[in-house]
């Protein structure tokens, strides 16, 4: 039969669709190039080691000892956050707003960058080691600190998109973050959903949730001293999965030193078990922060979430905000805990 | 420089990226096969007459008079409403609601239906006449009415995925209409935001667009008398369309026989629009319409939306549920009015 499953933090529903039920193995496509099949470097392409000339003035860097990868000076990097090419936002704007009837506008101030995680052209967070990925965490920690000093600054969005059904048009593995001067109206419902459970309860729903998957166990992918992944109980797609602090903070910036290297071993991990087990799928993920100048929240929770791309959003989901989840979290979750890596 | 907008009824916002900007006619793929370029009939077609035991006893259908296309009494239909195969939700579950912790759940009661548009394999509502739009339209809201009745049946969903890359795996022309248990999130979010704005203004959100969007005219794509549709003014994606009724009311199921007539026309001839001006592209659409048991809401509107699928959504969308639109709505507005059908 099947389930309704609501997320107690979220709220969202999902139907859990066991009548339309997939192995986890058929979500995998036998045909996909792997990213390690690529070359290690592209001549054009524009985040690779000797091209750092068509990208603008990095915003952060951590350098890197010289290499074969890192032949000249401008090379020495292991990672690097540069202006995005293509800007949705224009940090030099203004923030004049214009509220006229039915059109409600502000000017486009903004900050939208890319990280670059590696030298490499053929590797992605599944293929690196924790100490790569720390490094990018790191980059992501430190520029977002930078930000946040800027009040225009509302809210820092982290996110990747890999593969080209995940949006992307780079492959050289990168991640991406995006500045905006609003406190985008679905974050303010999941902020007054958190505080509306803490005020019933007297405690932050993501912290119920973390507590709960570690005890029941069924759920999880992997545990690290710090941070947990897992699949949610009301996931809202095929291996939908969350990666969340155990310590209570709102903001991604709170992350200590120590978190991000947990937490970049929990998500390389999750992410090699993903690339192992589903054959390098195309995903997103996205780190949920809160705004920057709310940073005291009791109620709010940070999380890393990653959606790989392995089933269409259509009308029904578009009229209902409602999603249709065709694998069980729980067969999804022991699937991946089962990857030999 | 790029813009932020807010839709004043839904709240959202959206960075419309004119730095990204491209030309409407850019979104259209020229190898696209068309919808009319397949055979009238396919013999292995569940949906195609013929094969009605193919599918269950329909739960309502329009007959037609003996043609070429009904050649036996069986086959006689114009629309007919039939369950869906794959059904998401089950007719026969109990209500049953179990909370425990983080596991909140009820049994997947529910009805998903498939409405078979036409005996032909080869059309679709873009190349319909009016009178057959409109026994769709009119066979939703037949159906609509007898699921209402079950107290049980909280709200309706209808909608249409049309092309693979919208989510439909049957080419024959169908939309389809999920009955659900519980009022979802999002679309409590929803009520609750037209209910502030009701509070605030005395007056609908939708209506106050509707009357705006008709006087300044530059996002309108066709008026009926009954109905409008337009671009709106913080559209999510290239060609988000929106087509709302000029009457307040806020179930689909209220509407009349001479508005859904109308609504006949303005949809057709705005999907022919789509049809001839981008080629075909694949879509999805679905009504927005208030849960059954609170029919009399004198702040909510439904509404039909259509979005095509001519973008991707990717991370930023994902965390921060802004979406980044690549097309200047007044534009593509324009572009679709200008489309000679």
């Amino acid at each position: 039969m099947p389930e309704l499953r609501q997320n107690i933090a979220t709220r969202e529903w999902v139907i859990i669709a066991t009548e339309r039920a997939k192995r986890p193995d058929s979500f995998l496509d036998p045909e996909r190039p792997l990213t390690q099949a690529r070359p290690p470097r592209v001549a054009t392409c524009p985040f690779c080691p000797g091209n750092e000339k068509m990208t603008g003035t990095p915003s952060f860097s951590i350098p890197m000892a010289p290499s074969a990868h890192a032949a000249d000076e401008n090379s020495r990097w292991a990672v690097r956050i540069v202006p995005n090419k293509f800007a949705a936002l224009d940090h030099g704007a203004d923030l004049v707003r214009v509220s006229h009837g039915v059109e409600r506008m502000m000017h486009g101030f903004g900050v939208h960058e890319v990280l670059v995680e590696s030298p490499l052209h053929n590797t992605t967070t599944a293929l690196q080691t924790d100490v790569e990925v720390y490094h990018s965490l790191y980059a992501f920690r430190e520029r977002g600190k930078q930000l946040a000093r800027d009040s225009r600054v509302m809210l820092t969005i982290y996110f990747k998109n890999h593969g080209a059904s995940a949006g992307t048009s780079q492959e050289h593995p990168h991640c991406q973050l995006i500045a905006v001067p609003v406190v985008p109206h679905s974050i303010r419902v999941r902020l007054n959903d958190a505080l509306a459970y803490f005020d019933e309860h007297g405690r932050c729903a993501f912290c119920d949730m973390v507590q709960q998957e570690v005890k029941t166990a069924q759920r999880v992918i992997r545990e690290g001293k710090h941070f947990v992944s897992f699949i949610p109980y009301a996931a809202l797609s095929p291996f939908h999965i969350w990666i969340v602090p155990r310590r209570h903070m709102s903001l991604y910036t709170q992350s200590t030193d120590a978190e991000l290297e947990d937490l970049a071993m929990v998500l390389r991990d999750t992410l090699a078990r993903l690339y192992t087990g589903l054959r390098d799928p195309d995903y997103n993920f996205a780190i949920r922060t809160a705004p920057n100048h709310e940073p005291a929240s009791r109620s709010f929770h940070w999380y890393l979430s990653v959606v790989p791309k392995v089933s269409k959003m259509a009308g029904f989901e578009m009229g209902s905000g409602m999603f249709i989840n065709t694998a069980l979290p729980e067969h999804s979750a022991r699937f991946l805990r089962d990857v030999k890596l």
